[in-house]
């Protein structure tokens, strides 16, 4: 093992000038509505959101009085009912859905098969040629899944085709055709923290005759959105990452008002009906959201996300995205100054207009490096191929704790601080 | 408003009598399994089963110590990532589905896509001709609205037929053709609370060439089932109802052992996936259960449904099932000699062969009468037309307050105390 020079003690950045701008935020007190344990840095509010302040006393509630005492009455009473829409109304509020346009029901998936089912039988109304659904060859793997059990469902020429983010981000110059029904495209690459610009690149699809459904499974919560500007057509997405929702707390999905009564999905169980207490055999779609819903959903899960949409939404996201990349500056800055002499590579853009609310960085053992981090209380995660992946949660993580990071995994690779035989284990749920 | 004759004190059945039955019930200690308020006599189990003890402490422990200080680690420290097959297995456990089987995932009407989706997928294979789903007039709504959904979705002449009750019991004898693929069948009317006989209906309809799937929302947890034995093709259910998982705590999913690795459904979300933390953008399902799943489930809800779960692995369904038709033969007994003054009617069958876990009874003014009993702390719950749903639940309804029940109806009834006014809301959610 060789010993790496010093690092230079000229750096612009110290310590004591993070812990300054920490001193000076203005988002200082949202660390208040986590509960985080003592001593950890958490870096993986990208993945799953910590515990919300009040979500242990929520979950009292609604099983000691709701189910409790209500019993079968919550379901008017304790208004349960009514969840989806008044937390996908909360959604809307944090991406710029406008009223009426969002609900919280089911899964990502889930969510993503009724809005491309929907799309797609439109598609067919008015475009009826057109069978291709484009998507992200790097997009979360799962959504990639459920076009293509859609496409084989539906048969008839209906297929899927991968397109590279290179492609995306410059427009769709080459892949784009007469045949493309529908782009599906995550906001934020999951991995490499690229970011998409919804507004322009909906532009273009548009242009080309194709439909786009935008997934913010890794936007929602990190920057601001305007869903209604940007002319998008469909949106999805979860609220257990940036909003802080709970463990695998319900996802939500958002339909562009002008497609609210043409949106048509298969998953159409009795809470999309009309009147679902008439019971009557036949399906009749409800006016407006509860269109999207399907079936009975849980209630417990559901209460508890509620607390993260209401801290979201007292935020200013324009103050949420200013500091986000103040932090991934950091970072970024720390890894280049500090890091020099060790084979890492930054992976996430460095434009801004690029960079999601994560820093991705790559080292020939990224997996036994972050497993040494986790050791030390300093919790990214790992994804293939060699990818160390850092989230940068504005509400609750400081410069300070940047600065920190990077020294540990500084002292970490300068010192060889990693076990080679780390045995990897089943990855970590994003 | 005329006065009724006064009831014959020379009843065969008195509250004394039904003090002595409970004293004597072999169950009477699983009451303390349940938190119910007091002074409720609560009939709705058959909706949504009342909170189970240590629903609250569980709950607590997986906001403060599984999320709060295991955060994402818990997906593995905290096996969230294995809770669909644990609980699974103690599903399989209560309704005969042997070992590997089953998971608990997603809502009864999504797990209802699934496997009808999967079972047309092998008919289409193996006898293409075949393209009619059969399924009750009476199924519960939201199953018939999910299989129009998916006959739409695959047009090329699929459709659902509806056919009478009385044609499953009677075995099929005129509507079963060699153009049904599938049949979808609730195990118990949710209305009128009918019980079909899964043994002898599954071997009428593969005797016809069709596939089944079996709906068990309203008998899992009620009474003994052996799907294995049954030669069913599928299965799916609640987990809210009789087995007390909490309000919309997430379905199940069984699938006979012979079919599962020919098991394909379009939801194929990356929980299904043979290697999900592969990322690899090419779907392989996985072998075996999993393969039934999609994505990322509320693990909140999900926690606090086994509690139910291990109640009903504790206890013998037979038990259960002597108890419950004890339960309804008196409370039949008592509307037959205690109110044969009044309009009412019986709707559940009185052969123990064709009876669920309720009694059902009919009367003009059945939303009055209800709202009445229920001010009364009785609850028991309406459906339409007119019709008074009582579930009885052995584990935590005795024999007394049966009584009690028809003793409050008699009184209502009698002196004609109910609202004629009473406004129609929503109805509970079954």
């Amino acid at each position: 093992m060789t010993t790496p020079d010093p690092v230079s003690t000229t750096s612009a950045i110290t310590r004591a000038n993070c812990e300054q701008r920490d001193a000076n935020d203005p988002l200082r007190d949202f660390r208040d509505d986590f509960l985080l344990p003592e001593g950890t840095i958490y870096l993986d509010g990208n993945s799953l959101g910590p515990r919300t302040k009040g979500a242990a006393e929520r979950a009292q509630d609604v099983i000691a009085d709701e189910w409790g005492t209500g019993l079968i009455g919550s379901w008017n009473s304790a208004s349960w009912w009514d969840l989806p829409a008044k937390l996908g109304e909360k959604i809307a509020g944090i991406v710029g859905g406008g009223a009426g346009s969002t609900v919280v029901t089911d899964t990502t998936s889930i969510n993503l098969f009724k809005a491309a089912s929907a799309a797609l039988k439109m598609q067919a109304e008015d475009s009826p040629d057109r069978r291709v659904i484009l998507t992200q060859r790097e997009n979360f793997p799962s959504d990639i899944y459920m076009l293509e059990g859609l496409a084989e469902q539906l048969g008839d020429g209906y297929k899927v085709r991968l397109v590279d983010d290179e492609e995306v981000t410059a427009g769709f110059p080459t892949t784009m055709s007469d045949e493309v029904a529908l782009v599906v495209l995550t906001h934020v690459n999951y991995r490499t923290g690229r970011l998409f610009d919804i507004g322009t690149t909906t532009s273009a699809i548009h242009a080309g005759g194709a439909m786009v459904i935008w997934d913010l499974c890794h936007s929602a919560g990190a920057l601001p959105i305007d869903l209604t500007g940007s002319g998008a057509d469909m949106a999805i997405g979860c609220t257990y990452k940036f909003l802080n929702g709970g463990p695998g707390s319900p996802a939500f999905i958002w339909v562009a008002e002008a497609l609210q009564n043409r949106f048509s999905q298969p998953l159409s169980g009795w809470w999309s009906h009309a009147q679902p207490f008439e019971m009557a055999p036949d399906y009749r779609p409800a006016d407006g959201i509860r269109r999207y819903l399907t079936g009975t959903q849980g209630i417990l899960s559901m209460s508890v996300a509620e607390l993260g949409l209401d801290i979201h939404s007292r935020v200013d996201m324009n103050l949420v995205r200013e500091k986000s990349l103040a932090l991934s500056d950091l970072f970024i800055d720390l890894v280049d100054e500090r890091l020099a002499d060790h084979p890492v590579e930054v992976v996430t853009p460095r434009e801004h207009a690029h960079r999601g609310s994560q820093v991705s960085i790559r080292h020939p053992e990224g997996f036994a490096v972050m497993s040494a981090l986790i050791e030390r209380g300093i919790i990214g995660d790992y994804r293939e191929p060699e990818v160390l992946r850092f989230g940068l949660t504005p509400l609750y993580i400081g410069f300070t704790e940047v600065w920190d990071t990077v020294e540990a995994l500084r002292d970490i690779l300068d010192n060889h601080l990693w076990d080679t035989d780390a045995h990897k284990v089943r990855g970590a749920v994003t």
